[in-house]
């Protein structure tokens, strides 16, 4: 029976025949074309079972270094541009908007809400002191009021998560923008910084003859109501890794003065355009 | 500058040109592989946001599923086919050879070896006494003496590896063939199973609308000097998954009848036929 006697032109087709049954199509269109591509894949490279085994170990490293505070899969997934790829594929800024940008693996659910102009970093902070301020408008330049700017970034010696215990709750934290939409907090002056290169995705930067820096940015999630998320950061012009982030996440449009002020403080400011969300945009 | 403002279209490009650098031609050329088919997967599939991270969960469950004992990374690669296209596109039996399939997640390096026509099966045996017997040929016919047979089987309870603390050596061991070529050795008879399905392998089997179910087998990794080693298995004719193996490992010519004899056990004979070393073909 030929359905015993599969070859490398056919085994891809069965594999395809076995799933047809699936009942989500949405699944079945995804596993269909997984299948495809990784076949393609397979086929195209031909690998020896020597070099099959690493990359099982190298998944399966992955898997391991990936805890509730360490996340290897999404910095694969980021450093192989892939984060990026779905991000270009689902937000899609309008002319005159905010543009988005990858979201990284440090963000957290939990972040303190702040009253305007409180800073996030703990006593003592962990970079030279810093305000950010700006406004957030709509897509007909309408200052946006209460909207939530849910912010994060690393300190000198890293993000809260990679610090001690990884329990402490530092440089990150919510904002709402008062009846003009401004908004304005304290923080520190983002630092360029290594993502985590200890684990799997580190060896595959260094294999592959790539520094593993991200240029200095200021994380932000921007929700309000009749909007879409906006996930973004700005980033510091000047910094020697605008052209080589490790995670392919730098739009010319995100980069922003840092200055000092009167006061000798680093002082930056940056204004967002949200996008009406698909709701709003029906009802218009 | 152009290199700050990447798009779905130009992003892939972005990605080749910083593993230019790859100093291992080899693996430059799998990276570059992978982040094709990589992205062409994702622009083809267009995930949203919560389908990127279940993506991300599923491989991240898959790596904490695989230990020592358990390799979910390969269940996943074997019952998407990738298993059985690496071993296609590496073995590649000549005419009159015998074929080759699937290695699976189950082997043991420290197998104990028996003398010529020892149980593997511990007392009390986890299934129905049964021998095994054949001849191991070169591809010119004549017997080779001396080769070791390392075979491996499931219980009516699973593999070893799958029963108590999973430490006990059961139905496994590795025989040498004698001067004839010959080997014979007792077993319990092959039984079907379930590929473990308690993982996120199982979830995908489930919801693809996939049994998990292999046909009864009975594995062999046969090494001899000047061949190249060979990974198969025997099937039990009449099985009632040998069209539908959850790792599509089956081929006609491994297919075997597994008979009563005059003793009320079962009994199987195979002859295998190596294939030569390249070294081997080389010197011819």
């Amino acid at each position: 029976m030929a359905i015993r006697n599969f070859n490398e032109e056919t085994l891809t087709a069965e594999v395809l025949r076995r799933i047809e049954d699936t009942s989500n199509p949405r699944l079945k269109q995804v596993m269909t074309s997984l299948i495809k591509h990784l076949h393609s894949f397979v086929r195209e490279v031909r690998p020896n079972p020597d070099e099959w085994m690493t990359g099982i170990r190298f998944l399966t490293d992955t898997g391991h270094w990936s805890d509730d505070k360490r996340q290897e899969f999404i910095l694969m997934s980021d450093t192989l541009g892939v984060s990026m790829l779905v991000d270009f594929l689902n937000y899609q800024a309008q002319a005159g908007m905010t543009e988005s940008t990858v979201q990284g693996p440090f963000h957290r659910r939990d972040a303190p809400e702040y009253p305007l102009g409180a800073n996030v970093a703990k006593d003592p902070p962990d970079g030279e002191p810093c305000v950010v301020r700006g406004t957030i408008r709509n897509a007909d330049g309408k200052p946006v009021a209460g909207a939530a700017l849910d912010i994060w970034e690393t300190g000198e010696h890293g993000y809260d998560t990679q610090k001690g215990d990884g329990n402490a709750m530092d440089l990150r934290g919510i904002f709402r923008t008062d009846a003009e939409g401004k908004f304005w907090f304290r923080c520190v002056k983002p630092v360029a910084y290594s993502v985590p290169c200890d684990g799997p995705v580190g060896k595959m930067l260094m294999a592959t003859g790539r520094h593993p820096m991200r240029p200095a940015h200021l994380h932000f999630m921007i929700t309000a109501p009749g909007h879409d998320c906006l996930v973004t950061h700005i980033f510091v012009k000047g910094d020697k890794y605008l052209d080589s982030d490790a995670v392919f996440g730098v739009k010319e449009s995100l980069v922003v003065d840092f200055k000092k002020n009167a006061a000798g403080e680093w002082e930056a400011s940056y204004d967002f355009v949200l996008k009406p969300s698909k709701q709003a945009r029906k009802a218009a």
